[in-house]
């Protein structure tokens, strides 16, 4: 069975866990702290990043990019049901445009700070003399979090989807940044409607239940975080 | 024919210039200035960055991993002439391991620091207070090269090519950062000898040659930069 060493609130994790269950691809966890350079960890990844995907030929595959197209590629999977009325090629290279501006753009701009602040900084206290969050980068972070949800809600009214008219690589990536945030308290769904429509449908798709039973030591989501009526 | 917006020292517009070029396939180029927010380019995309593909249907690729799987699924391409003898798909995962390797830990530690701090800061020299370059952050950004240079030998030592016995989309990411940073003076060559010969054979291949003649404004490269025997 396939193995995927991961951190609840990774958004690259994240995006591969939901994708796996997308397609109904049955896989076991590792709660992995990266923070403790696990041994046997850094055997199967030396760069000690997340998230990474032994398949169930004990081949170990790393990064979200790599295990996503291999995903795609291996289970010759497409999520869109009427794929030959959408000239594909092209819808194709509109979602990888987007999963390449949440997973970078978005991801420096706003995912990477907060969790940065909040969470790596938790995680190294012991190892460290500066771990207190820097509020005013947290504030930053939330400026252009507020900048981007504009962003979103632009997309969302002009289109079924994030990508496109079907769900796709595009929602995936976008929850999966979302959802770190609203675990982390971050998001202020009663000031952008349209992006709280769209993720409560997200909520709503069964792929998505693991993600919101995620628990953490030491943090505490907001009560309406697993909450698909929020 | 296919029309592509770049910036001559952009490490994502490079590795699609150089993969076109190993494909034979024919394309214009329009030098890009970033920073000068140009309205016919902000037209084509709205979040203002490169590399921008406009194909033979004239529709706009948008990011160097989307463009990079369109090329590669359009055309059908694969640039290993014995594919069949090497469980692809495996390989495919570990080309893309490396490539999200160069575009993401490389870039972020080594590539966008020195990028950021030579050539964003010359060209928006007019809009800031504060355009010296930081000389603390450039030495840091090189001390991360000088590891990564080390990992790229090993790589190197274990392998014919980066990301495996043939050429690779994994050798061109790895050429498009090196090549910025040889450009900029940033390479001290004579320390890693393996990756200068790693190098040289790259800069021998006819799809390099566009690479090597780059000119910008403002930026003179080293005298070794254009030559394969250096």
């Amino acid at each position: 069975m396939i193995k995927l060493f991961h951190f609840p609130i990774c958004p690259f994790s994240r995006r591969v866990r939901i994708t796996l269950s997308e397609l109904n691809i049955q896989f076991t966890m590792v709660n992995e702290n990266i923070w403790d350079k696990r041994r046997e960890f850094l055997a199967v990844n030396p760069a000690g990043s997340l998230p990474v995907m032994i398949d169930d030929q004990h081949n170990a595959i790393v990064s979200s990019y790599a295990i996503i197209e291999f995903i795609q590629e291996k289970f010759e999977i497409n999520y869109h049901q009427n794929k030959l009325d959408f000239g594909d090629i092209y819808e194709q290279a509109e979602i990888r445009r987007l999963v390449d501006w949440f997973d970078n753009k978005f991801y420096t701009e706003v995912t990477r700070v907060i969790l940065k602040e909040l969470v790596d900084k938790y995680y190294i206290k012991n190892n460290t003399n500066t771990t207190s969050p820097n509020m005013e980068l947290i504030r930053i972070a939330q400026d252009n979090l507020h900048y981007h949800l504009d962003y979103l809600t632009h997309l969302i009214n002009s289109r079924k989807w994030i990508g496109g008219d079907f769900f796709s690589q595009a929602d995936i990536a976008a929850s999966a940044h979302l959802s770190c945030l609203d675990f982390l308290s971050k998001l202020q769904w009663d000031v952008c409607p349209v992006v709280k429509n769209w993720y409560s449908r997200i909520k709503s798709r069964p792929s998505f239940s693991g993600i919101l039973s995620d628990s953490v030591a030491g943090f505490y989501p907001p009560s309406h975080y697993p909450n698909p009526d929020f």
